[in-house]
């Protein structure tokens, strides 16, 4: 069977930066979703809070491929 | 924990305008989703019949965040 | 025969809003096209005077089949 | 001497619609701007407080010509 | 009540071509998914080995209704 | 004279593929169009029914030459 | 009546630069549209041969109003 | 009054990395401007020079509320 | 200081081209900003009298650095 | 070392279709590149002659690992 | 063999006008490129010193067929 | 005689965060091609595995002067 992936979009915080920001939305969405394998970020921003930043933001594509009946009771 | 948020993307329909095209489909969102936020308009279009419109709408990207376990047990 | 469809780009304006800037434009370019089917929203806009809007705009590519000629010679 | 314009970005917010949101923006720009002369909207969205729409956004694009120092002098 | 719509994002692969790929990502979301009526293809590509295509990709966007209750019960 | 080209944007339809959809699109518009030269595919998607394509599509842009009297005189 | 305008895209070539090109295709069109009143260029470009630009090419989007049965008669 | 945003351009540099460099462009933007609220990155690239990063920077877009006559008072 | 660079978007009109436009969108911005560096042509286009182009526009981004308090007390 | 990637942008043609001009594309440019390993199709269109397609086009970005000194040495 | 073609990105420079500036680019890449057939061109801007235009730029993307190596034998 | 440059896209990698994937593809970059001077992001992303982050990537259009024969010969 051919493979299928789905993507879904999500959006990470982190007071350090925007890679954190990704690494955060990812990491949490992994706990409800097998098989993840890539991310492509698309628009990265953040709030502002008595003139400085005060959370990075970054909203991150994820991709991950979708399990088999087989794979997922193995899973 | 860092704050992460989710987005869906939802087409309404309405025979008003879009503004009303857009609050539908927000609304028949959340009743499966809770905690939205905000929501931003992709695209706005419609259907014609007879030579006019008879349908307004409306593709809207919902944002929401993701509740902890702990407060989806006291939602 | 396959189905085929056509664009084209019409600009509606109004004093009431973007709806109905779109509607006023679909409905007059009705007068010379027959099966106009969908429309999407390209831009919205409009002018200022004395300092508040005088006119909304609709920019709106309209969708509409090509009928054969048997359909043709029938409308 | 050759015309020249410039443009703003500014955020209209309204309970009722996107064109409204669009006319409140445009409006709060006239108070510190002359001759302004028409709007583009960048993106439309909004905020959702109890699964519905609490407030509609317009990101506005407001084009005013840049007046000569005697226009200024008599304006 | 006024339809509503949803769109997912779906990756399906092909060693046939972009039309075969489509298919593939579209025949997959269906064992999930009910009342899908239409598709947009965001993007095409795919990978390569041995300096020539291994494998066509192609990223549908899948829109479907969202069913009522009553439409669910009775599906 | 300086040549003048023209497009226009037409969306042909398949039951095999993308390709055979721009192609349709194509053919159907050389019935009232001359001298046309190049085609760009703005978009591709299609319909779904009961859970698999039905329909491809491909939205063409076609440019042709605008002729000159002379020309048309000939033709 | 509100007022409507209606855009198409032409493809204008010169030996001499953008502006020059898009001025043809605009002139060109006037032969047979009345009311032309604006124009954007979406894309600019051109021929090369023997190392050198032979033609420098402009696509433009052409705006013009569509006139009244009233506005034809007297045109 | 319904709240009204205004929002501007500014490019930031940093030797550290692109979330530093637009947070030292917000930082630099604050001196003058009271109230901002949010930030979306736009754009971001660098200089290179002895073939290494020199500077990073970031382009962003920084979004404030327009103060009231009031509020301006007692700020 | 890391230096700190500013964007505004300002569009000039000509009646010999759209290289002329730009320069005049920067020569009349010149007047009230100091500093200026680079400028990037957002969009360009026209107006159109009697079926031939009566001015041409350029609208362009023009980039500015933030000059210090000492380097204002200086200028 | 991290691994670093490159892309270049080729146009393949058919007459066949446009998953057939992409193959005929990457194989070309294998005759010089090693370790290609993705492409990215940017647009997709053709040539039209007497009234049909005479030949399909597909602009690709073709993603390929470079390859380090040693690896070089032993390809 | 179907033809194929590569393009690559040039940026020229010009004191006056942005279509000098293209030819200035192409008639550069020309020296080491053969057989280059069409550009696009992607961005124009420059650069401003005392407050007018001191460098106008052009991005083009230059496209150009592959030789076969007997072509190349014979060039 | 007028300036040149060209600009090249190239993937870096990194585990430490975007910045760095960026910087290790210019310094690769810097091996083969002198005389970089500037860079823009064009997308940034990576690859997970086991629910994280493994990998940053950052994809750069690197800009480079085209030096002349006598700069070569001097370099």
């Amino acid at each position: 069977m051919a493979k299928t992936y789905k993507t879904i979009d999500v959006i990470g915080t982190s007071s350090k930066g925007f890679a954190d920001a990704a690494k955060n939305a990812i990491e949490e969405a992994g706990k409800s979703i097998k098989a993840m394998g890539w991310f492509e970020v698309d628009t990265i921003g953040g709030r502002i809070d008595n003139g400085t930043v005060s959370e990075y933001q970054a909203k991150v594509r994820i991709g991950f491929r979708l399990l088999s009946p087989e794979e997922l009771k193995n899973a």
